[in-house]
């Protein structure tokens, strides 16, 4: 008679497994204020609002909740390829941080799905390191998440991450684009790369350009791995800083994460009808690797500017008369920003003028 | 000289995604309520708590945001053998909801997250129509996700899902099980079948009992694919009622979701120090399903119990004294309930008897 089958056979071993959950529960406690309930074996995770404190009664008169969920796509792909896991995370909690952002939420919580073929637990623990590191750069808890062991759905050692994210912010302060009239003032907060859209196209121009992930490209400054993996630029404090820190609530009208779809596809997200954009091409420097990818693929100009971030990670619009200011502010904060153009009568879309 | 690459040619085509979108989010609109703030092509979902309305301040005076995540797994290896995706859907809102629905919250919204090679508009409409259909069943609105092309990552005409759900639970009646003491009862809620655990086992099983998929199977009474691809119950609308109808805030002391781990490992999780809980075996019908899996797989009655429901997806520990109104309740509500045995004196685990 054969032998029975018992689940560790089918490729699953669960209490390997709960020696990994251990450690990854510790590194989340990392992450954790005051307004997570502690419920580290529970089905799901707590976070109070403290809807009793009087500060948020005063904050929040009609609180509104915001979600959003994303991945990081083929860029893992590189992840694998480098046998580098740690910066990964930091970009999944940026694609939906700086998402949550753009509403005038303030991130709250965050939580993440792994799934892989067989979970190597140095690889997982890196992952989750990343995670940590950016829901601390975002001021959001690492609330809980999903480990699942799929075997035969993922190839060896690779694995696929999706993240979630929390916000709350006050109705009356929903950044929403509707008040953005022409006149009011472009402004682009530096990307650090690539971010992390773009990586199918890109892994096909390295395919195609033979330069090793491993060699130094003098204009990089780098080798062509590590530029590749630079993690995406989280927002949240910069933001933080130079939209509350003075008295002028609206002084932001709308901000645009620049994502795939660049700023051609973004931009307009949080236009207004009967308003366009003009963009001042050098108005901004332009991280070489974009140069480096669009000359050894052969790519146009139109075709870049519909697929990168070109060096811009975040849009504003601001009214003139707070722009000094911002730019001040988010500068103090360690970011880099820049005057882009304006906005014009037009027809929802973004004009490039030399 | 080579032509130069655009986005299109390695492998992600954005305008065949958008004419997707656009009917993703008219499904998407089938579950928005009044709280639900229109945001389409906005960067996130935006749920109103509704903060200022006079009974959301009586009910919630100190609320509690719970969030969970998780996904389907290998039972989505299935649909894709059998070519049918509008169900899978369900079983990824029920892995996240009912997991949300122990903590006594109720679920407000779900995001997901759907990861392919190359989108099927077909599979992918059909992958959001059960995302809907178990997002009406839980009375949540289904507030936005991401669907990621990623070529070369997955096999073409595969997927992976994960799903978000967030809830709010007023802080005083969060279930923590601190309150159950021995005498309590143990309710069980019938499950569909295996619900969305341990397939990875199953799947070995199937391989092994050489019956096909299509094959009718007459202990199930259906294909042996229609079993296996039965959707998860979602219990959002039967707890809420067996709950809340009634003037006893506190008839159920704890709830555990019966998901990998069984009984056994999911029952303890909700225990206090000094309690075990007696299940008396045959104190409810276990579906044919597990029968023949047992036997075709030769698997031991432990290993059975350490990994499958077999036949209760929820458990409740209720004073006895409410046992008899919540398990009318339960069935009024559609669902069937039985009294599986008692919470006693022990350390935090489940024993068997018959």
């Amino acid at each position: 008679m054969a032998k029975g089958l018992t689940y560790q056979d089918s490729g699953v071993d669960q209490s390997r497994k709960d020696g990994v959950v251990d450690k990854i529960l510790h590194m989340m406690k990392r992450t954790y204020g005051p307004r997570v309930i502690d419920n580290p074996w529970g089905f799901a995770g707590l976070f109070s609002l403290n809807g009793e404190s009087p500060i948020f009664r005063k904050t929040y008169r009609r609180p509104v909740l915001v979600g959003c969920a994303d991945g990081v796509g083929t860029k893992l792909r590189l992840a694998h390829e480098l046998g580098k896991h740690d910066t990964v995370g930091i970009d999944l909690v940026a694609m939906n941080v700086n998402d949550l952002l753009v509403t005038g939420a303030e991130p709250l919580f965050f939580l993440d799905y792994i799934a892989t073929g067989k979970a190597q637990e140095g690889v997982l623990l890196d992952v989750v390191k990343g995670i940590v590191a950016g829901c601390e750069q975002s001021g959001c808890a690492l609330l809980g998440g999903e480990t699942a062991e799929m075997p035969g759905f993922y190839k060896d050692g690779e694995y696929d991450l999706a993240g979630f994210a929390v916000g709350v912010v006050e109705k009356g302060r929903l950044l929403d684009g509707k008040t953005v009239v022409p006149g009011d003032v472009v402004v682009g907060i530096g990307s650090s790369g690539l971010h992390s859209n773009g990586y199918s196209l890109v892994r096909k121009v390295v395919e195609r350009s033979k330069v090793k992930l491993d060699a130094v490209v003098p204009a990089l400054g780098c080798t062509l791995g590590e530029e590749l993996l630079k993690p995406t630029r989280i927002y949240a404090r910069a933001l933080r800083d130079a939209t509350r820190a003075h008295n002028a609530r609206r002084c932001v009208k709308a901000m645009a994460h620049i994502t795939g779809g660049g700023m051609v596809e973004n931009v307009p997200r949080v236009l207004p009808a009967g308003c366009a954009v003009d963009v001042r091409t050098g108005s901004w420097p332009v991280p070489p690797i974009f140069g480096w990818v669009q000359e050894q693929g052969g790519i146009e100009e139109a075709e870049m500017r519909r697929v990168f971030n070109l060096g811009i990670g975040m849009v504003l619009l601001l009214d003139p008369y707070f722009v000094d200011v911002a730019i001040r502010r988010l500068e103090k904060a360690g970011e880099r920003a820049y005057v882009l153009g304006k906005v014009v009568a037009g027809d929802r879309e973004v004009r490039f003028r030399n």
